[in-house]
């Protein structure tokens, strides 16, 4: 039986991979639970300072599994039906429905996450890789809001994660028309932190860098990103102050000031 | 009579163009009342499928009609009474007053519209192009945050639409400058999606694109949008969901899966 | 006995100076103090219409007082203390404490302030240049969300000020990363409004534009854009129209609209 989603961890970063090369690493129902269980299981994973994402084979992920279309034509798939096989309006994830959390776990992990996205990262895929920290994308990666294709609007998370990340107007466009577009576009529109000949490379260079880093402020950071995407600035400005609170003179951040004074490699305790 | 604003409509995508030629499409309470009166009908009228907006003669819009400033000037203009007649400071547009919402309305459409802007548009006109969905600018337009040159600020909604657009830094200076920039440069700052030679050709083009796909979906993305904007993450979600589930296995969502599957044009209802 | 920070006021802009050049005029809990005090004292100094912050010597601000962070490393420094002196968790600034408040108290400011950013900015330094409304940098300045260094997070207000400005991803990357970036840099991720060869000398330069214009209308901007940072549309929209209603048949509105008609320098009473 192979596992359709990998996890290696390595001097604290975990080498997360969509493992079914053969259909693009397209999402069936197997496939939307397999990358669940690997985002809950990170979720507790002692020792991981950071994940990069990644798919085998050809392509990141292209998308919805074309059975699923199948099923829409020949009306086999009942209204309301998920793609992974719940209900679309159960909210079983917190706000989200479980095709939801596939893009929106990564978000929801205690440390950052990279996406390192090649070949095609379409509809479903797009979604998943916007729900990373940091996106790094080869320049000829073919990536689309593909859903109006299908005669649907994008509901994988990419209304509220796109929002943060291109203007309105060129996400209106994009979700309007399905054109495909460049990972060199990608870029351009703020999809892409990084264009890189090698995603991957590029990503576990900057991964490894992230896990040098007092894990304790990582984790207090990507807290305060959550709440910051909307909050209120009270909120947010009383969360910089807690958070910094507890980070002062903790062992973690003494060593992080230590090893700098003293020009050595840090020693943190996860 | 010369009708103010004039609306054609052609497989599924309606030209409504600003038709005050010689006065470059200035706003006095006629063209205002024009605008609104474009806006409620598309609101409802059958078969739309997008909408492109532009300029007859040699600009978009120009802004506030003269004469307003020179009212301001001698004193006939009464207090807190706006450029269309009413009462600056009524909401007699849901969240807006009627200036305002000549700018809004488009966001209140049901389906998409595209600006194509070319010539000048200032002041109210580079407003109302900023309530467009899509924006495409000639290269050479001229535009501006024009308010502060008459001793005010922008009114026309431009705080709620420029907030999505462009940063914050950007949109301050413009606004304190009231500076005068080209197509090129708002296409860098965020104002324009797309600079082209012929903005409404081009705008044309996609419009048509956007005629092609299921208009359902179309109008789902677009509530969603509206709701985007602001909306908490936990109710953009369930919009996603609801749409969702509403257009999966519709008519027109299995037509445009069938249509793709047969690799044919799509036959939609509208 | 050296003033910590000066203030010059010249034809409406007053020119504040960061004025510990020895130390880069990095951040003690005597510079924080001259800091508000400046800024406390900006809010109420009649006739100053635009503000331009900039650094003595080599840096705009090079951040934390080293002292601090040895004070972390001995353990000196009690958990929970600020860098102010007062308590980190003690919102002594409406929403903020004492050290957030001297990034904020820029945007609490009635008219518009411009940072010149050159040599350094990082940490505290890089986050109180954020409080400005608008900053250009040479594009050699050095510039980091640099408290990952040191085992921390940004605390001074860089959360709510970064999501305006940077994308989200870029913003995570560079906080978890402590990465040193140029003004070029900066200026291509959103930190920087423009790049020049001289800051100051372009700051004042727009400075002086904006005390040429209308100060009630700058005012009211400024007013507005707190508001529209996080604001919902109703409100934001009703804000546009309440300060125009103040505004039109103002004296110095009328004083607007006349020296424009008459081709003149205008007159404008503080």
């Amino acid at each position: 039986m192979s596992e359709r989603v990998t996890i290696q961890i390595e001097d604290g970063v975990a080498d997360v991979r969509f493992n079914r090369p053969d259909k693009m690493n397209a999402l069936d129902s197997e496939q939307f639970a397999a990358i669940l269980a690997a985002g809950e299981r990170l979720k507790t994973e002692k020792g991981v300072r950071c994940v990069v994402l990644s798919g085998e084979g050809k392509a990141f992920c292209a998308g919805l599994d074309m059975g699923n279309f199948g099923k829409m034509a020949d009306g086999s798939r009942k209204a309301g039906e998920s793609s992974t096989g719940g209900a679309l309006d159960d909210r079983t994830h917190g706000e989200a429905n479980s095709a939801q959390y596939a893009a929106l776990v990564w978000r929801d992990l205690p440390m950052p996450v990279i996406a390192a996205v090649h070949g095609v990262a379409f509809g479903g895929g797009f979604q998943i890789m916007l729900g990373a920290d940091i996106r790094y994308t080869a320049p000829d990666t073919k990536l689309s809001v593909m859903e109006a294709k299908w005669g649907l609007v994008p509901d994988m998370a990419g209304f509220v994660l796109m929002r943060h990340l291109a203007r309105e107007d060129v996400v209106r466009e994009l979700t309007y028309t399905a054109r495909i577009f460049s990972g060199e576009e990608a870029y351009h529109y703020g999809f892409a932190t990084r264009i890189c000949a090698d995603p991957r490379a590029e990503a576990f260079k900057t991964a490894r860098e992230i896990a040098s880093k007092n894990p304790d402020a990582m984790r207090a950071d990507k807290r305060i990103f959550k709440l910051a995407a909307m909050g209120s600035s009270a909120d947010v400005l009383k969360a910089e102050s807690i958070e910094q609170v507890k980070l002062i003179g903790s062992p973690n951040q003494v060593e992080a000031v230590m090893s700098n004074l003293q020009k050595r490699a840090a020693n943190y305790k996860d």
